[in-house]
């Protein structure tokens, strides 16, 4: 390896401060996405799904209950772990925007994982929800590529199970993907209400939104 | 944690067999996806991209020079390491697809680099890039994240630096990465040619995009 390594010619035309890049990459995003529809204290979210997709009509496929901004933010104060149902989301979450140190974890490679999931027929991805068990009870949850697991965690809620904080559910993909979407917007606890949740209706979404978003509940400050 | 954890009740209906949702997946952008003006041998590559982003509308953005699913394949076969410019698309790059063991390298935390980028007046992420130094040769690069790591790779190979196999340039947002892909598009070596090169043009791309292309680079199998 290069001891004293060096930096080539400049030869493009481009912005190179991360900061200035950041600033004006919001800019742009305000500039060019539609953010009338959205409320308050969605907006910074919102922001932050754009900028991880590149694509501003992406707007108007959010969807969340009025309390997730608020919840997700407590819990995380409070010291809530984060749950994801892939490696690829947990490593998107940047841990500097993290309040309080929160452990962020995914049980997909759980070695227990393989047989569940045979045992049970169903994906490895919703076998991994089960192992979050009673840690799951206040944590935030975010889903960015399997509905299985969307599905499943819903399930094991509607049993009466551990009840997380608040659900970033944002799994892509053609199959069960949507449909899955539409019943986190549309589940009813045991005894009525919601857990408070954000989605990105339609085939979309992702382990960059999903972890965009959970950075932005994580974090008002748009600069971190 | 719970030594002996039992499925919920399923309330749902929906694919939950592993196989057949990748299968159906697949199927489905095939259906909806017009590929006839993508080349063959680039298919399985731009299918993998619409599956990850669950976007057939992206499928015109995509733009590859002619031979770069050959020399990736080549490459990955003949144990190229993968350099990326994002953890996370580090981990999006799926071990059991790759040929031969390939090392998947990100050194965007390596200690040396904040003091690099200060110095050279630049980004961490492109000056991670300048630590990929002679191990660049030949190798397979993946960048989802930062339009400057892409501008400063082509920067490097300009100046006579280690030529990598292929490029795969997918860098997200709205400052200079539509740029940074017209110039990957564009490029000219010293001496004439390029590097063979896979992008999608515009704003859109990302670690999921990236590592979708080079897990199809690697292999040509849908199912693994």
């Amino acid at each position: 390896m290069n001891a004293d390594p060096s930096p080539p010619t400049r030869r493009y035309d481009y912005v190179a401060d991360g900061a200035e890049i950041y600033r004006r990459s919001f800019g742009m995003v305000r500039e060019q996405a539609d953010l009338s529809a959205v409320p308050a204290d969605l907006r910074v979210v919102v922001t932050r799904i754009v900028h991880a997709c590149g694509d501003v009509d992406i707007v108007p496929a959010v969807a969340a209950s009025s309390d997730v901004v608020t919840a997700a933010r407590h819990a995380l104060r409070s010291g809530a772990a984060v749950f994801t149902d892939s490696v690829m989301l947990a490593s998107g979450v940047t841990a500097r925007r993290m309040p309080a140190h929160n452990e962020v974890l995914c049980t997909l490679r759980d070695a227990r994982v393989p047989a569940l999931a045979k045992q049970w027929h169903t994906t490895r991805a919703a076998a991994a929800v089960s192992l979050w068990d009673e840690r799951l009870d206040g944590a935030v949850v975010a889903i960015g590529n399997a509905p299985t697991a969307l599905f499943h965690l819903l399930e094991v809620v509607m049993d009466g199970g551990p009840r997380p904080a608040a659900i970033v559910g944002m799994p892509v993909g053609f199959i069960g993907s949507a449909e899955s979407k539409v019943a986190l917007a549309e589940h009813v606890l045991p005894g009525g209400g919601q857990i408070p949740w954000i989605t990105v209706h339609g085939h979309r979404g992702g382990s960059a939104m999903a972890s965009a978003a959970v950075n932005a509940l994580a974090t008002e400050s748009e600069l971190a």
